[in-house]
Protein backbone atom coordinates (compact mmCIF):
# COMPACT_ATOMS: atom_id res chain seq x y z
CA UNK A 1 0.00 0.00 0.00
CA UNK A 2 1.54 2.81 -1.37
CA UNK A 3 1.42 5.87 1.35
CA UNK A 4 -0.48 9.30 0.14
CA UNK A 5 1.75 12.09 2.15
CA UNK A 6 -1.17 14.21 1.29
CA UNK A 7 -3.20 12.44 3.65
CA UNK A 8 -0.94 13.94 6.57
CA UNK A 9 -1.92 17.28 5.63
CA UNK A 10 -5.62 16.32 5.27
CA UNK A 11 -5.80 14.57 8.57
CA UNK A 12 -4.01 18.16 10.17
CA UNK A 13 -6.87 20.01 8.67
CA UNK A 14 -10.12 17.35 9.24
CA UNK A 15 -9.17 14.70 11.21
CA UNK A 16 -11.97 15.75 14.21
CA UNK A 17 -14.25 14.66 11.95
CA UNK A 18 -13.01 11.14 11.66
CA UNK A 19 -13.80 9.08 14.41
CA UNK A 20 -11.32 8.00 17.66
CA UNK A 21 -10.35 4.34 16.20
CA UNK A 22 -9.94 5.65 12.79
CA UNK A 23 -7.91 8.84 13.74
CA UNK A 24 -5.38 6.78 16.01
CA UNK A 25 -5.01 4.34 13.05
CA UNK A 26 -3.92 6.82 10.27
CA UNK A 27 -2.12 9.00 12.73
CA UNK A 28 0.15 6.42 13.39
CA UNK A 29 0.83 5.50 10.26
CA UNK A 30 1.13 8.63 9.03
CA UNK A 31 3.10 10.62 11.61
CA UNK A 32 4.80 8.14 13.59
CA UNK A 33 5.43 5.79 10.55
CA UNK A 34 4.28 2.42 12.13
CA UNK A 35 3.92 -0.15 9.63
CA UNK A 36 0.44 -1.95 9.08
CA UNK A 37 2.07 -5.25 10.99
CA UNK A 38 3.03 -3.17 14.00
CA UNK A 39 -0.38 -1.36 14.06
CA UNK A 40 -2.49 -4.57 14.08
CA UNK A 41 -0.07 -5.70 16.74
CA UNK A 42 -0.59 -2.43 18.84
CA UNK A 43 -4.12 -2.20 18.67
CA UNK A 44 -5.07 -5.80 18.68
CA UNK A 45 -7.09 -5.76 15.51
CA UNK A 46 -5.95 -7.98 12.12
CA UNK A 47 -3.46 -6.13 9.31
CA UNK A 48 -6.52 -6.42 7.08
CA UNK A 49 -8.29 -4.50 9.58
CA UNK A 50 -5.74 -2.00 9.81
CA UNK A 51 -5.58 -1.61 5.97
CA UNK A 52 -9.39 -0.69 5.79
CA UNK A 53 -9.93 1.03 8.83
CA UNK A 54 -7.08 3.20 6.66
CA UNK A 55 -8.84 3.17 3.32
CA UNK A 56 -12.09 4.25 5.10
CA UNK A 57 -10.20 6.77 7.05
CA UNK A 58 -8.38 8.19 3.53
CA UNK A 59 -11.98 8.50 1.87
CA UNK A 60 -13.23 10.39 4.52
CA UNK A 61 -10.35 13.26 4.43
CA UNK A 62 -10.85 12.92 0.56
CA UNK A 63 -14.16 13.21 0.38
CA UNK A 64 -13.99 16.27 2.57
CA UNK A 65 -11.14 17.82 0.73
CA UNK A 66 -13.03 17.58 -2.20
CA UNK A 67 -16.17 19.22 -0.65
CA UNK A 68 -14.75 21.79 1.52
CA UNK A 69 -11.38 22.72 -0.13
CA UNK A 70 -9.37 24.23 3.00
CA UNK A 71 -6.27 22.67 2.54
CA UNK A 72 -6.04 24.77 -1.17
CA UNK A 73 -7.95 27.86 0.33
CA UNK A 74 -4.68 27.95 3.31
CA UNK A 75 -2.28 27.18 0.47
CA UNK A 76 -3.77 30.18 -1.23
CA UNK A 77 -3.00 31.91 1.47
CA UNK A 78 0.44 30.96 2.49
CA UNK A 79 1.56 31.71 -0.76
CA UNK A 80 0.14 35.58 -0.50
CA UNK A 81 1.89 35.69 2.73
CA UNK A 82 5.08 34.77 1.66
CA UNK A 83 4.80 37.24 -1.20
CA UNK A 84 4.07 39.83 1.56
CA UNK A 85 7.08 38.66 3.61
CA UNK A 86 9.37 39.06 0.47
CA UNK A 87 7.91 42.44 -0.34
CA UNK A 88 8.36 43.49 3.25
CA UNK A 89 11.72 42.23 3.23
CA UNK A 90 12.36 44.37 0.23
CA UNK A 91 11.20 47.45 1.68
CA UNK A 92 13.30 46.52 4.63
CA UNK A 93 16.29 47.16 2.26
CA UNK A 94 15.47 50.01 0.38
CA UNK A 95 14.39 51.76 3.88
CA UNK A 96 18.15 51.16 5.34
CA UNK A 97 19.67 51.57 1.84
CA UNK A 98 17.84 55.43 1.56
CA UNK A 99 17.78 57.19 4.87
CA UNK A 100 16.41 54.37 7.28
CA UNK A 101 12.81 55.86 8.72
CA UNK A 102 12.73 54.01 11.89
CA UNK A 103 8.69 54.36 11.75
CA UNK A 104 9.34 52.15 8.61
CA UNK A 105 11.45 49.58 9.73
CA UNK A 106 8.61 49.27 12.63
CA UNK A 107 6.18 48.79 10.55
CA UNK A 108 8.08 46.17 7.73
CA UNK A 109 8.94 44.34 10.81
CA UNK A 110 5.54 43.94 12.57
CA UNK A 111 4.27 43.33 8.91
CA UNK A 112 6.97 40.37 9.08
CA UNK A 113 5.79 38.89 12.45
CA UNK A 114 2.11 39.29 11.74
CA UNK A 115 2.21 37.58 8.59
CA UNK A 116 4.87 34.69 10.00
CA UNK A 117 2.36 34.34 12.75
CA UNK A 118 -0.70 33.70 10.66
CA UNK A 119 1.74 31.32 8.55
CA UNK A 120 2.51 29.33 11.41
CA UNK B 1 -37.82 31.13 15.61
CA UNK B 2 -34.80 34.01 15.93
CA UNK B 3 -32.08 33.89 13.02
CA UNK B 4 -28.87 33.32 14.31
CA UNK B 5 -26.86 35.30 12.32
CA UNK B 6 -24.02 33.36 12.32
CA UNK B 7 -25.55 30.50 10.44
CA UNK B 8 -25.35 32.71 7.32
CA UNK B 9 -21.64 32.59 7.83
CA UNK B 10 -20.93 29.11 8.65
CA UNK B 11 -23.23 28.11 5.83
CA UNK B 12 -20.22 29.45 3.30
CA UNK B 13 -18.04 27.55 5.13
CA UNK B 14 -19.46 24.31 5.37
CA UNK B 15 -22.64 24.38 3.28
CA UNK B 16 -21.45 21.51 1.18
CA UNK B 17 -21.53 19.44 3.73
CA UNK B 18 -25.38 19.73 4.29
CA UNK B 19 -28.24 17.47 2.13
CA UNK B 20 -28.69 19.52 -0.85
CA UNK B 21 -32.38 20.40 0.40
CA UNK B 22 -31.04 20.97 3.93
CA UNK B 23 -29.01 23.23 1.68
CA UNK B 24 -31.73 24.72 0.08
CA UNK B 25 -34.19 25.69 3.14
CA UNK B 26 -31.45 27.03 4.91
CA UNK B 27 -30.04 29.64 2.05
CA UNK B 28 -34.33 30.52 2.02
CA UNK B 29 -34.40 31.11 5.42
CA UNK B 30 -30.71 32.95 5.56
CA UNK B 31 -29.51 34.46 2.74
CA UNK B 32 -32.82 34.54 1.20
CA UNK B 33 -35.13 35.89 4.03
CA UNK B 34 -38.40 34.01 3.06
CA UNK B 35 -40.07 33.31 6.20
CA UNK B 36 -41.06 29.83 7.54
CA UNK B 37 -44.61 29.74 5.59
CA UNK B 38 -43.10 30.77 2.19
CA UNK B 39 -40.33 28.12 2.18
CA UNK B 40 -43.06 26.10 3.02
CA UNK B 41 -45.49 27.06 -0.03
CA UNK B 42 -42.29 27.06 -1.91
CA UNK B 43 -41.23 23.41 -1.35
CA UNK B 44 -44.54 21.77 -0.26
CA UNK B 45 -43.58 20.82 2.90
CA UNK B 46 -45.50 21.86 6.54
CA UNK B 47 -43.79 24.52 7.99
CA UNK B 48 -43.05 22.09 11.06
CA UNK B 49 -41.28 20.33 8.46
CA UNK B 50 -39.44 23.43 7.22
CA UNK B 51 -38.24 24.16 11.31
CA UNK B 52 -37.06 20.77 11.94
CA UNK B 53 -34.74 20.91 8.81
CA UNK B 54 -33.89 24.20 9.54
CA UNK B 55 -32.98 23.32 13.11
CA UNK B 56 -31.00 20.03 11.58
CA UNK B 57 -29.10 22.03 9.32
CA UNK B 58 -27.88 24.33 12.21
CA UNK B 59 -26.68 21.55 14.65
CA UNK B 60 -24.33 20.18 11.45
CA UNK B 61 -22.82 23.64 11.26
CA UNK B 62 -22.34 24.52 14.60
CA UNK B 63 -20.83 20.91 15.09
CA UNK B 64 -18.81 21.29 12.18
CA UNK B 65 -17.53 24.25 13.55
CA UNK B 66 -16.90 23.04 17.28
CA UNK B 67 -14.82 20.04 15.39
CA UNK B 68 -12.95 22.22 12.56
CA UNK B 69 -13.19 25.84 13.98
CA UNK B 70 -12.57 27.12 10.11
CA UNK B 71 -14.16 30.29 10.91
CA UNK B 72 -12.61 31.00 13.56
CA UNK B 73 -8.97 30.37 11.73
CA UNK B 74 -10.30 32.58 9.07
CA UNK B 75 -11.17 35.53 11.18
CA UNK B 76 -7.94 35.66 12.95
CA UNK B 77 -6.24 35.60 9.28
CA UNK B 78 -8.72 38.28 8.84
CA UNK B 79 -8.13 40.40 11.24
CA UNK B 80 -3.83 39.77 10.55
CA UNK B 81 -4.56 41.19 7.12
CA UNK B 82 -6.33 44.39 8.14
CA UNK B 83 -3.30 44.75 10.70
CA UNK B 84 -0.94 44.30 7.64
CA UNK B 85 -3.12 46.47 5.09
CA UNK B 86 -3.05 48.72 7.95
CA UNK B 87 1.14 48.99 8.62
CA UNK B 88 1.62 48.99 4.45
CA UNK B 89 -0.35 52.21 4.54
CA UNK B 90 1.71 53.55 7.04
CA UNK B 91 4.67 52.71 5.29
CA UNK B 92 3.26 54.01 2.23
CA UNK B 93 2.78 57.40 4.29
CA UNK B 94 6.17 57.96 5.49
CA UNK B 95 7.78 57.04 2.56
CA UNK B 96 5.35 60.02 0.56
CA UNK B 97 6.66 61.90 3.24
CA UNK B 98 10.09 61.40 3.48
CA UNK B 99 11.98 61.35 -0.36
CA UNK B 100 9.55 58.71 -1.57
CA UNK B 101 11.31 55.84 -3.21
CA UNK B 102 9.30 54.40 -6.16
CA UNK B 103 10.15 50.83 -5.47
CA UNK B 104 8.77 51.52 -1.96
CA UNK B 105 5.93 52.51 -3.27
CA UNK B 106 5.45 49.52 -5.55
CA UNK B 107 5.79 47.24 -2.84
CA UNK B 108 3.24 48.56 -0.76
CA UNK B 109 1.05 48.69 -2.89
CA UNK B 110 2.09 44.72 -3.83
CA UNK B 111 0.93 44.05 -0.07
CA UNK B 112 -2.24 46.14 0.31
CA UNK B 113 -3.22 44.07 -3.11
CA UNK B 114 -2.21 40.64 -1.94
CA UNK B 115 -3.48 40.80 1.52
CA UNK B 116 -6.86 42.69 -0.11
CA UNK B 117 -7.05 39.68 -2.83
CA UNK B 118 -6.68 36.86 0.67
CA UNK B 119 -9.24 39.00 2.60
CA UNK B 120 -11.67 38.77 -0.27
Amino acid sequence: MAKNLEISVLLDFYGEMLTEKQRDVVELYYNEDLSLAEIAAHSHITRQGVRDSIKRAEAVLLDLEERLGLVRKFREIQDGLDQIIKDAQEIGRFNQRYGGSREITRRVEEIIQVAGSINE
